[in-house]
Parts: structure tokens; C-alpha cells; sequence
């Protein structure tokens, strides 16, 4: 099992997700193209009842109501996103190159993510406090993950000696910074300047 | 004249400040006191003006609306802040050390602010999107401010050799999030937190 999904799996388990239970995964995958396309406040269970084939009691028997949906839906992103880099990481050689790797598909693929894009360009309302005072648990989630990524790559000896925990808030904090406010020296949008931050602060403070 | 005073000079130019016009400071001051304690939305020009002793008109003379009004008092608040800490940071021996401590201050002081305490939790809906989305405004005067501060303590050898601006946006960018965002290991209620995260990540970066 991936490191990403272990991690989601506790998660996940506070939502009682059912395995293999296909309504489940189509009403998720309805929702979120829903959500992608009108948005959460113009999108009803119906709709994504509707769209998923299925009634509106079916849909309620799996998720107590809207907000539930949601926040499953975005936790079933950040968890694939999560397994994409996973993907992308095997392939590069070396444990710090890896970190400062993944910190750059974090801000970039976070950034550029259909569905954060359009909740921050129409729904900022929900979406900021979600992103911001409401942070903490996804927060944690995130941060529990890196700091597993980052003690792996201690103990390979590839990093400096240092908290994980603290190092991988950092390096969430600038994720969310450059997520939320794009409009800087550092831009998320652009690749190269992404690892440029990488290169100027990150490496420094990882490098033995 | 003090750093603060020229670079927030330029912002106060666009918004015709009037220097030495004291029913202009009156409706500031009796603006920050209700934002203060009734939050923005339940505070009319009106209000402002009553508390100031002064007409309607004579406010609206000043201000063209509410929202104007809003923008010069924040403004106000970011420059006495940023005059406090310079007068802190006068007692700081040594250039390196005097960045550390204003990255603290930075933090705590902008945490602490009761404008923006109240603000976080009554208004969310008007504050994130000013300090996400729409932060470009302020985040490029406080990375003007803030660069010129390093661009200084370089020059007299203290820290290391680097480009001012992305330095002075990294460290904007963490008190944006931990400002946004105080539930974490770095907690910016507590300044022996924030000292830590200095300590930590900002000294080896500027270290020479």
C-alpha cells in the first residue's frame, strides 16, 4: 500500500468509506465534476444523485448531507494528487532531490488543480476559511505525511538532522502562501519559479 | 523621516492623504475604534462620522465611501505597526539580528492586532479574500519596506549575499500563513514559537 493512501486511509475511516462500493465512488466522481463545473453552492444532492444514476435516497444513505459529500470528494483529491507525486517521485534519484521535488508538485499541481481553481475564482467564500482558519486538519493531514517522507530520507542519511514535523509545516505553509495568493516574485503558476524557491530556501535548510 | 513614513508616503499619496488635517485623522481614528468593536459591516459612515463630531458630508468630503475608508484606516494600522517595530528594533545589536526579531515582531504584533482578531472572527467573508487574493497590493508594500530593510544590513556585510525581494516575500509569505493559519507547530500566539522558527530557518538563510 502506498504512503499516501495509508495515510489518507485514517482519514478516510472517520467518513466510514465504504471499499468497494461502486454508487460510493460514481457519486463521488459526479460530485466532483459537478463541483468542477457550476461550483458547490448551485450544485444540489439531486444533481449528484441525477448525474450518478442513482436516487436521491441512495445518495443519502451514503452521505448525510451535502457538506459530507464535499468534504469527501476534496479529501479523495488531495489523496490521489498525493499518489500522482508519489508516482512522479520514483523516478528521481536521491532523497533530497526528492523532497525539493515534491514541494515543487505540491505548489504547482495544488495551484492548478481544476476544482481549487474554480471554488477560489467563484466560491472564495467557502473555499478561503476551508483554506485557511478551518487548515488545521487538512493541515495535519498533510503534514503528518511529509514529515514521514522527510524522517525516511533522514534516516537514508540524505538530509540535515532536524524536527520533520516543523520542516514539513514550513514547507506546507509556503504550498498554501503561494496557492492563495499567486500574485508575488514567486509564482506557482510558473514551474521554474517554484524551483527556484526550492533551490534558494529549501535546499539550503535540507542540505547536511 | 523614518523608513515606514517614505514607503507608506507613496500609498498614502494615492489615496490623497491630507497631512495635518485633523478631522481627517478623527474619522480614522473613530473608524478603527467601531471597526474595532462592531466590525465593518455594521458600521455606517454615518457612525463614523457621529463619533468623530463631525456631518456626514464633512465625512464623505474626506472619504468617498465606506470602503475608502476602510482601506486608509488598515493602512494607518500597517504603518504605526511598522513605525513600533522599527523603534523595537533600534535596541537590536546587529543587522542579522534585527531582521530575526522583525520577522517576531512581524508575526505576533500582526496576530495580536485587535482590528484584525476582530475582523478574522466576525467578518472572515471581507478579510481572507483582502489577505489571500487580493494580498498582491499589500504584500508588494511590505516586500518594498521589508527588502530595503535587508538590501541595508547587506550592505554593512551582515547577511549573506541574496536577492532582497524573494528573501523579504519568503518571510511574508510565513506570517501571512501563520497569521491565517495559527494552529500548527508554529504557533504565533506564542512568540517563543515564532522565535523558534527564526531560529530555525530564517538564521541558516541569512547567516553569511
Amino acid at each position: 500500500m502506498s504512503q499516501a493512501a495509508t495515510v489518507t486511509q485514517s482519514f478516510f475511516q472517520n467518513l466510514k468509506v465504504p471499499e468497494g462500493d461502486k454508487t460510493y465512488q460514481k457519486l463521488l466522481d459526479s460530485g466532483l465534476e459537478l463541483f468542477t463545473e457550476f461550483g458547490l453552492r448551485r450544485t444540489t444532492m439531486e444533481d449528484v444523485a441525477t448525474k450518478a444514476g442513482v436516487g436521491r435516497a441512495t445518495a443519502y444513505r451514503r452521505f448525510s448531507d451535502k457538506d459530507q459529500l464535499i468534504q469527501v470528494v476534496i479529501l479523495r483529491e488531495c489523496q490521489r494528487e498525493l499518489s500522482k507525486i508519489e508516482d512522479d517521485l520514483r523516478s528521481i534519484e536521491g532523497g533530497l532531490e526528492r523532497v525539493l521535488e515534491s514541494f515543487v508538485l505540491a505548489v504547482t499541481r495544488a495551484y492548478g488543480h481544476p476544482l481549487l481553481r474554480r471554488l477560489m475564482t467563484s466560491e472564495p467564500e467557502t473555499i478561503l476559511p476551508m483554506l485557511t482558519q478551518r487548515l488545521w486538519q487538512m493541515m495535519s493531514f498533510f503534514r503528518i505525511y511529509l514529515a514521514s517522507l522527510l524522517d525516511r530520507v533522514k534516516k537514508e542519511g540524505d538530509i540535515r538532522d532536524q524536527s520533520s514535523e516543523m520542516l514539513a509545516e514550513l514547507m506546507l505553509r509556503l504550498v498554501q502562501s503561494m496557492v492563495l495568493s499567486p500574485d508575488g516574485v514567486m509564482n506557482p503558476a510558473d514551474e521554474a519559479s517554484v524551483r527556484k524557491v526550492a533551490e534558494l530556501y529549501l535546499r539550503p535548510l535540507l542540505s547536511r
